[in-house]
């Protein structure tokens, strides 16, 4: 016999398709819609076919948008000098819940790597340069990830912005909060110490 | 502004539903499906919502099945002659991997609990009874988890089915494969004390 019923097993495989869902989890999330009101499930299933239907870029900065122009984008209270170049959506999502970024954003659309064929024409590069000629930024805060990828275009990034003359940050690193340096890995600590701070 | 546009935000909502996925995972997922081809997203979809439309319970065991009878109840090579007790579904397909149980199931449809409410009606009891005073079972294995639910379970499973006078089993419990004793939990090394056998 097929271990699985057909329809659970073409579930099971699609879910495992997705980030942070192995098979066993796809496989316990199967059974478990299985069990739940149909009404629940059938819900979810909508919410993936609207979220395809109803969600675009924002023309400026290309968040998520159900608008042309993003909530952010379009928020005059927003600081228009100060740019956020980060590398997805949900990077954005993160900066924004920390409430420490009052400006705007630039998503690349991923960072620069040679393991996944990324290159500069694969990021949303050209789009960015122009907004910094036209625009009104006073500073540019490179919030790539602190990772190899991130770190490299970064510095790519401050090459191609470097010449137009304005301010140009990047995230700090060290510690995260609450770290005990017992428990923090070496580049960490590394990055902590090379980055301290008068007191 | 709302943190995400409101189609995302309906999909993250359902994805934290499911079981082993939080809002971290379910916004990942979510922003994951965006950046699929279309035909993906809606693979998912349409997977989700035939899985509600094809899948039923078998007539006799209770496991999921496309038919009135599932697979291995169908299968006339299987050994007719014992049933293995389990829980849920996801337990059947357990036991099936290790292909160490060639006979037939009974799916109880969850542990007594009485956190969540679940006593002996909530179970598919009278179901078994009536397949094993009718059956030509020889023996039951009760394949419940080996926590406090299971156990109870399987304690009051054995009192409904002692007087029916075959053999009823439970599955062993011990140390892990591959477990280090070291680091094993005192509950484990306990019970693989206790159960020790003759070398």
């Amino acid at each position: 016999m097929s271990e699985l019923a057909p329809p659970l097993e073409q579930l099971v495989h699609e879910l495992a398709k997705l980030p942070s869902i192995g098979r066993k989890t796809a496989q316990r999330v199967a059974l478990h819609l299985l069990q739940v009101p149909r009404a629940e499930a059938q819900a979810l299933a909508r919410a993936i076919g609207e979220l395809c239907d109803r969600i675009r870029l924002c023309r400026d900065c290309f968040n998520l948008s159900e608008q042309e122009l993003c909530p952010i984008c379009s928020d005059p209270t927003r600081d228009a000098g100060i740019l956020c170049v980060v590398e997805d959506p949900g990077n954005l999502l993160a900066v924004e819940r920390t409430r420490a970024h009052r400006g705007l954003y630039h998503v690349l659309g991923g960072a620069l790597s040679p393991l996944k064929d990324k290159g500069p024409d694969d990021l949303r590069l050209r789009e960015l340069l122009d907004r910094v000629r036209q625009g009104s930024f006073r500073e540019i805060v490179l919030a790539t990830n602190a990772d190899v990828e991130g770190e490299a275009t970064a510095v790519y990034l401050s090459r191609l912005l470097k010449p137009l003359g304005l301010t140009l940050t990047r995230l700090a690193q060290g510690l995260p909060a609450g770290g005990d340096l017992e428990y923090t890995d070496d580049l960490t600590l590394r990055r902590a110490f090379e980055g301290r701070r008068d007191f």
